[in-house]
């Protein structure tokens, strides 16, 4: 009545945006001071600081997040959800006042209250809830759908430990639990209303149902899933999407008991247990078999999630045939595979659709990305694993793939052989489910995420599957954000670009990067060039000294090799030809040592605690940076750093401060790789083989703009089969002998490390390439010394990196395989 | 510099308090909707308005609680810090806004949005992180020690479970987790800043020093403890106190390792493992003998809190002969008495005072409160428990010991059996560390909590001790804060007291009600007074109905016992009374009938989730309620209701709407009992035995004014030992023969709880005391027809209650035991 028109009169008078002008950025910063943070505005360090900055950027991000899900609602456009175990999302705080367009009024304010916006931004420590490049992508890509307005949610588990911190001790890499919620996290809204029950184990009852048989779960154990949202701001536009994350915790519904004291706290802590759900991300990047722990955490996801949507969709529709017209659902990976049964669970036991309906559905709405490109690397889960934890969703699984059987016996008649090989069951000494294969059986697209990836899926991964379906067989080369992998960590260079376009809106459209190459021989873009890139150094070097007490030069040639330890990722091939490098030094005339490039060779990257090999390699690295950086025969020629703990924020430092960067894979297993396009923007040049999204980059910016070297992608089968040891060279059985001899230490610790790429057994052919490798260096230092065309050669990296926006990506993937349109909120 | 003066320019423009008028409070509590809640300020809840409006509370209780802290560290006065492994503090929003003098502002503001403030109110949930009596004497002192100014501390554990939620099916109690902590807490403050490390297991090493000898503790497990703070405002003053509360989290410092993948995870989940620490609270109010997690959670308290203590001392002196000065521990009860070692370690140990100068200091700081009424009640520690859990602290025991049992047998000779009985160390079939034992050694002073209870001490549980140390034993009766019992709970009698007492003066000085006397037999008081009371029993009747689906009539008089369930309480007493009236009514003449007065007998409690007999009286309670409310003959006549899931909300509605109620334990038992000062405070007539603090409700308000029956203290011991079961009144042989011939059903069930008081066994003396109670409920039925009469009881019954007010209990302690003085934060 009456008082509800005073009333509405009244929040609209309240009503209006947070203002950015520096008095009001102030007083809203030092009200989260003494409010939030709960300490005194007159005393309070860099950490309150930044914790009181962000929870007032906060607040901002809220507004938009709020405007743009109520402007949604009001459109009801198809939204695209986006599922990924992992969410690499790094640190928020320069990335959020930058996509809101107030760093600067940030800036400003922070100043007249005797504060460093930068420093305050280094406080923040890194969201860390992924391993590596699938994660890191999950993240460049939330970024591009908000920044190009789709209606796009993200949906993922909010774990309380992300990956774990690597320490290094005597060279040695141990594991340390990430604990970056305890420090509070500004950046996810805790949102307790918006919570489901997610069952596991028990039984499957059959009921009578009009007449017919309905199945119905009765589960064994419920845990509840509560929704963390993380706002993602859009650049230049008002909208802000939301990650949601959810969390474990006891569910409060379920079974009331009458306990005995001692019973009664054990039953308690008991509960709590269920949060241990979302307690810690799997550390390995490539495989996780059959562990129950990981299943359940997939299904945890993927069942609030499901939920969720469905709750959203029946909010305004009650049809599920216009289901696929409102929802497309996107799997990164297999990893959330399970929701293909547990949609055909909901539709069919809960919302009691028939089978066929349900199943035109399911094959409307899912696509997926697969990262694989060997078969081992393929997920399967155990039959008596999946058979106990969701005993519902086995049988629609066994149910889809009878269907599937019958499907492939008209089409390919009873070649035994194909039928089990593309089976989604597999049968052998542990009878497993196959996620790829269910995946593919139920998706309308299947997309691998660089050219050469989607040629390996279809001659090799997924060769039968192709021949069925070639229709289904997309790629989609990844790519990154330059939001964050420029215009955050790269202010210097973001700011020249701008300024030679004589335009910023490269931020949004990158292909305007390529007006670069008309200027790539400018003498004076050149020496800016130079200039901010040294400034970039000058920032690493300082780094470096703080991490690890060394002192490194400059002048020097900084050759990075950053990112997770593997032996197809060959930091092995680096070590060796940085021990040759050595070696030649060492053995030098004076005069000829003064011919030399200096270089500051710079290795970082985790290895997962169970890969042996890859912990090998870490130490390896450290014993001969300790020979190497303590021979004064050497001095500042050649120095080796390993940057420990490498995160996305090390990334961001290193990358704009780096030379040459090595992406040396084995030709024909990297996917994609991403890290090569963050440096190929930041004009750093590729030592590279020809491999992933390289042989893309290669057409953009050319052979001769980088140093390409080793056996391309057709030709590694035919040297695996000829095992041609007697063209490994010299040089390499020299390095070996040194590592073997002990030269560096631990030859004991080392010798599987050696026996791995000698006598035959080098399967990621580092002996092979060997040669070329140290004919690709020799090249780069030889382009060093002219540093007029090595500068060029940066520019024209930076003007040939457009393609490889995640923009570009998101847009191909909007328009191809998820059908959505942009939804842009009105300012 | 010039830099620095600009900004401290500005910080202090932006200063200024938060301000109070509707408009300033409406924007607050929107502004907390959009950013703190969440929710858009077009569309929130009632639950969504309180979390906002808790938030804007909780900025202006952060206002004072900085400045009350920042003042006290400047005054720099003696501290009093209150130890208590238990605080029930119910719900915090009311009693905020009234202490902080701004209830009815935020009334007027809520209103014009278009809320209820008293509806918001009830959205709160209880914060019940203690058990019954010590734990809410414990929240009571808290406001005392605020309202009177003291600088004084709370410390305890945040549990992330408090007391279980009690659910009733089918007459039995069930055992709920209790979530509190699932939709937020507004009334906390996380200070992940201030934390220390806890240490658990391990041995201890000998090392030189300095010539001599030192101990070293080296830890087995570290645990982390993490502040989180409740402002406690003050009434009628600025002054904010603190309550500190640790919880635990997993320690970081700690042993880094390399792990396989596998173990990795189980490494992260089992340090993840530390959060037990502080998970549950013990259901127990009586005793927690031996369990080595609630050994943890004494000694994980402890050691925070002493360390906190030490660290703040020490930022201002650093000679501890100055400690005493500074410093008085107060322990409530004897679970914090681990603190004693603790501090003995720390000065040997780790400040490398002298045995005899730290024994000097612990001698002086320490002061203790014991709750307990008979020796078996008294907490034991297994020597093997706390060797192994805290090997340091047992051997400074043993010192401890062995110094006493020197100074023993100097003072009394070679009494064995003496020195047996007054060891700090049980000997026996399992070897135990007596707590209270160590804590009479140590506390210069031992307090009883009402006079009868000191006398009990003196004469039966610390005869030995007192006859060593009569200097050292001394009672302060407890009391209850008048805040919460009657301005909060009960605003209609509030506003009438003042009204007639012509100041609200009352409310910080409780003496004052004794003004009311002089108009208790003034007839406009009492029509006043009865209206006001009567609409107390509506809103109690509503709840009724609410709770249990029960229509009672505001008629009838309202009879309620509520508190923890235990047999020498004597539920089943009162329950035992209502089968007698009910068999009385039943075989009445339909004449005689209508002279009855109509009683609804309300009873509330839970029991511990371990004690049987009290789980069977609450399953008697439902048994009998269900045959008597649903037989027709008695109607509206009588009424048995059971309130489940009682708590402090539950009391804070039913105590004001209670006409009668019972406070009936067998003389002796009940060390004080505060539940009985709640009902005098609200004009409430006693029914009760002459036990703990209701000796000294009589002197106040004189026996007429109550029901008193039973035995007296003096009595109990001989009626036990003559076992005179010949005295038994016919009338309970009666009822409890219904029972036991399943009447009410269950007889089998029955069959113990009534074995347990025939025939012998009958320690509490039920049938004893039968015929006395039936006798002073008739007195009370006689009373109640008498409606002047009655509503004059009441009167003076309030009248009665100033010495009750914990206030009173405070100055005491701070006067006689803790040495401390005011210190009030200027305005
Ligand atoms: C922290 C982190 N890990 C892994 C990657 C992926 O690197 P790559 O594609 O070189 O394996 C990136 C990309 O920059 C990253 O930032
Ligand atoms: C929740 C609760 N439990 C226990 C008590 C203590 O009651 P009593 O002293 O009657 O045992 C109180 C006092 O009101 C209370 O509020």
């Amino acid at each position: 009545g009456e008082g509800k028109a005073k009333a509405e009169r009244m929040f609209s008078l309240m009503d209006g945006f947070l203002k950015n002008d520096p008095i009001s950025l102030q007083k809203d910063i030092l009200d989260h001071v003494e409010y939030t943070v709960a300490r005194s505005r007159f005393s309070f360090d860099d950490f309150e600081a930044y914790q009181a900055v962000s929870h007032s950027v906060r607040d901002r991000l809220i507004e938009r997040w709020h405007d743009t899900h109520a402007y949604f609602k009001r459109k009801d456009p198809k939204r695209l959800y986006f599922f990924s175990l992992e969410f690499l999302m790094g640190r928020s705080l320069s990335n959020s006042v930058i996509n809101l367009g107030v760093r600067d009024q940030y800036a400003d304010a922070l100043n007249q209250l005797g504060f460093e916006f930068e420093v305050l931004a280094e406080q923040e420590g890194d969201a860390a809830q992924g391993n590596g490049g699938l994660a890191r992508l999950s993240a460049c890509q939330m970024d591009s759908l908000a920044t190009m307005d789709f209606p796009a949610w993200g949906y993922g588990l909010r774990y309380q430990y992300g990956l774990f911190r690597q320490v290094i001790l005597d060279g040695f890499q141990h594991e340390q639990p990430d604990y970056w919620l305890n420090f509070g996290n500004p950046w996810e809204i805790e949102r307790i209303h918006v919570s489901y029950a997610v069952k596991f184990y028990g039984t499957v009852e059959e009921q009578d149902l009009n007449g017919g048989k309905r199945k119905v779960w009765v589960p064994g154990e419920m845990v509840e899933a509560v929704a963390y949202d993380n706002p993602i701001p859009g650049y230049g536009t008002r909208n802000t999407i939301n990650l949601r994350l959810w969390a474990a915790k006891p569910s409060d519904l379920y079974d009331m008991e009458s306990y005995g004291t001692g019973d009664y706290i054990n039953a308690v802590i008991n509960r709590q247990k269920a949060e241990t759900i979302s307690s810690v991300l799997y550390p390995d990047d490539r495989s996780y078999q059959g562990k129950e722990l990981r299943l359940k955490q997939q299904y945890f996801f993927v069942s609030a999630s499901v939920q969720d949507i469905i709750r959203r969709f029946k909010d305004s529709l009650n049809d599920f045939n216009q289901f696929p017209e409102k929802v497309a659902l996107q799997l990164n990976d297999t990893h959330p595979s399970l929701a293909i049964p547990e949609v055909m669970r909901v539709l069919v036991d809960e919302e009691f659709l028939s089978w066929k309906q349900a199943w035109d559905i399911v094959c409307k709405i899912f696509s997926c990305t697969t990262h694989t490109v060997v078969p081992e690397g393929l997920e399967k889960i155990p039959v008596d694993l999946l058979g106990s934890v969701l005993p519902r969703h086995l049988q629609i699984i066994f149910d889809i793939n009878f269907s599937f059987m019958e499907e492939l016996k008209k089409h390919f008649g009873l070649d035994f052989n194909r039928l089990s090989q593309m089976s989604i069951v597999e049968e052998g000494a542990v009878k497993s489910i196959r996620m790829a294969n269910l995946s593919i059986v139920c998706c309308h697209t299947v997309n691998g995420v660089s050219r050469v990836h989607l040629d390996i899926l279809k001659t090799k991964v997924f060769k039968d599957f192709y021949e069925l379906w070639p229709q289904k067989f997309h790629y989609k080369t990844n790519g990154v954000t330059q939001r964050r992998w420029l215009v955050v960590s790269n202010p210097g260079l973001c700011g020249l670009i701008s300024k030679w376009l004589g335009t910023d809106a490269w931020i949004r459209d990158m292909d305007l990067l390529m007006g670069l190459r008309d200027h790539a021989g400018d003498a004076e873009l050149q020496q800016e060039w130079k200039m901010v890139r040294r400034i970039n150094k000058i920032r690493l070097a300082e780094f470096i000294d703080a991490m690890t007490g060394m002192m490194v030069s400059p002048d020097a040639m900084f050759d990075v090799q950053i990112k997770r330890i593997h032996e197809y990722k060959r930091q092995l091939l680096n070590i060796l030809g940085i021990i040759y490098r050595y070696d030649c030094i060492k053995n030098m005339k004076e005069s000829d040592r003064r011919k030399v490039v200096p270089r500051v060779c710079i290795i970082g990257g985790k290895a997962a605690p169970g890969y042996d090999m890859a912990k090998k390699i870490i130490k390896l690295c450290h014993a001969v940076g300790e020979t190497i950086n303590n021979d004064s025969d050497i001095d500042d020629l050649l120095k080796l750093v390993f940057i420990p703990d490498f995160n996305v924020s090390v990334a961001e430092l290193v990358i704009p401060g780096s030379d040459l960067s090595q992406h040396i894979s084995t030709a024909g297993h990297e996917a994609s790789g991403t890290g090569s396009m963050k440096f190929l923007m930041n004009g750093c040049l590729l030592l590279a083989t020809a491999d992933g999204a390289t042989i893309e980059i290669i057409e953009e910016i050319g052979e001769d703009n980088m140093f390409l070297f080793g056996a391309k992608v057709h030709e590694v089968p035919k040297l695996r089969e000829k095992a041609e040891n007697h063209r490994v060279a010299l040089q390499f059985a020299r390095v070996l002998r040194m590592v073997r001899d002990g030269y560096f230490g631990y030859e004991d610790y080392f010798k599987s490390l050696c026996d791995s790429i000698e006598g035959g057994g080098d399967f990621y052919l580092l002996g092979n390439d060997f040669a070329s490798y140290l004919e690709a260096q020799a090249a780069a230092d030889k382009a060093f010394v002219d540093q007029e065309r090595w500068t060029k050669m940066s520019i024209l990296s930076t003007a040939g990196s457009g393609r490889f926006s995640s923009d570009k990506t998101v847009g191909e993937y909007a328009h191809q395989t998820w059908g959505i349109e942009p939804c842009r909120c009105p300012f």
